[in-house]
């Protein structure tokens, strides 16, 4: 990456974008969790893992933040490199994490049979950490031909994965209550959709897009894809669990409520007053 | 910003109110989340979320008083500024999160119809976002005419949730129990009042307000208007949610306590007393 051709107020939109996933990361880990206790024990695990994915994030954007930070030397009027590199590689070691996690959220809260879970968790979680570990060695090479040697490769399972949540899942999603079908088609539509950001990005230095505007639409780019990736796809996997839960109970989830609703049980640092 | 007009009490006045925001914002925080288990089921996401937007916010007041520390060099007798630019834009960032997340707060706390609070937090969330976007270009621009121009384009946003508040909310108002109307047209118009501070101050370069003085005005003027905008509306989103409560389940809340009371419901970490 050309960081010497960055102005000041391409590096600090950079830099506020950061802090803005940092904080929209940390926000909804700590929703979710709070949120477990509106769902019924079927769905929590879907949800404490959706928490995990934003928490893992955030940690990940903290520390892309400080090596952003690191990289450059900043005044009112001048921007220097420091020669200290930016760490583009926490990406991937956050991805190698979370993105398996996020198939494994959407395949928990469908609440199909224990095999099917468990078989479709490891296949498309596998094939998740296969698409970023093929990836990496594409990210840091020096020369173009090795850069889309690895593209190709990764795009492999990447296609694999799209498949299986356009038209594997499809048996699955159809036996869902109506009421969530849509919901859920969203949420796997969200997936794909929000992924096809990084493949292109991917490709963006073998076109010649590296100066600092690049820099800017890429750094900025993946943070917005992270954001729709993980925050609004956990969002929406809670939306999912509560309805879920309201059809398995009968009772309205007292969100945004109305009429009375008891929580749907009793677990999640829950108090009793016994005489 | 002409920083080097300040002098060092000033400096220190500002960072002084800087680390207050944060103390505030910190604790408002954590007495929000306490609290959860003193309402019914049907408030705690409103509780949540209001300790959200105060934890949010104080994170940033964490990031600004640490931008402000590094663009000061001083000493007992001497101030100097360090080159290194005090980050206004980090105020954006957390407004682009927590402004329309207190327009969510409000809306829930009102228990409406579920498609009414959906599209009304759409609606409100939107414009809220739309008005910090349309904001941001004007605050970082190098011309009058430019920053000019987005006050304007943020001022209908701005327009539009003010006549929301004031009068579209007003059919929904009407039918909250007596005992709390009062309380929440006192918090939409805090919201109002407050919120004005904001585009008065945006113009403050434009006619001219620049030195140490103007510096020391916008920036404990924004830190006022955030703790009523934030921390004092959350907890009036409390007591009218507590309130609620009460009405709904008969009983008064054991806060500020007269008499005995039980909690009115089982979740929110509270302790177990048994004999």
């Amino acid at each position: 990456m050309e960081l010497e051709s960055l102005t000041i107020g391409q590096y600090e939109f950079v830099q506020n974008a950061f802090s803005f996933g940092l904080a929209v990361m940390a926000a909804t880990t700590l929703f979710l969790w709070f949120s477990r206790g509106l769902v019924t024990p079927n769905y929590r695990m879907a949800i404490t893992i959706s928490g995990l994915v934003t928490a893992i994030a955030g940690y990940h954007y903290l520390q892309i933040m400080l090596s952003w930070q690191s990289a450059f030397s900043v005044t009112v009027d001048t921007i220097e490199t420091t020669g200290s590199p930016f760490n583009q590689a926490y990406r991937y070691v956050d991805w190698l994490l979370t993105v398996p996690l996020l198939l494994v959220e959407l395949i928990l809260v469908m609440k199909l049979a224990r095999g099917e879970t468990i078989s479709k968790s490891v296949w498309l979680g596998g094939a998740a950490a296969l698409m970023i570990i093929l990836g990496y060695p594409g990210e840091v090479a020096d020369t173009a031909g090795v850069r889309f040697t690895f593209w190709v490769l990764s795009m492999i399972p990447f296609l694999y994965i799209v498949y299986q949540l356009v038209i594997g899942l499809r048996g699955s999603i159809d036996k869902q209550p109506e009421n969530v079908r849509g919901l859920i088609n969203g949420a796997a539509y969200l997936v794909v959709v929000s992924w096809l950001f990084y493949p292109i990005v991917f490709l963006f230095p073998l076109i010649g897009l590296t100066g600092g505007a690049a820099i800017v639409a890429v750094e900025v780019g993946y943070t917005i894809a992270d954001i729709v990736a993980k925050a609004v796809f956990g969002l929406l996997i809670l939306a999912i669990a509560i309805r879920k839960s309201e059809n398995e109970t009968g009772e309205r989830v007292a969100v945004p409520g109305t009429g009375t609703a008891k929580e749907p049980s009793s677990a999640g640092g829950s108090a009793k007053t016994a005489k």
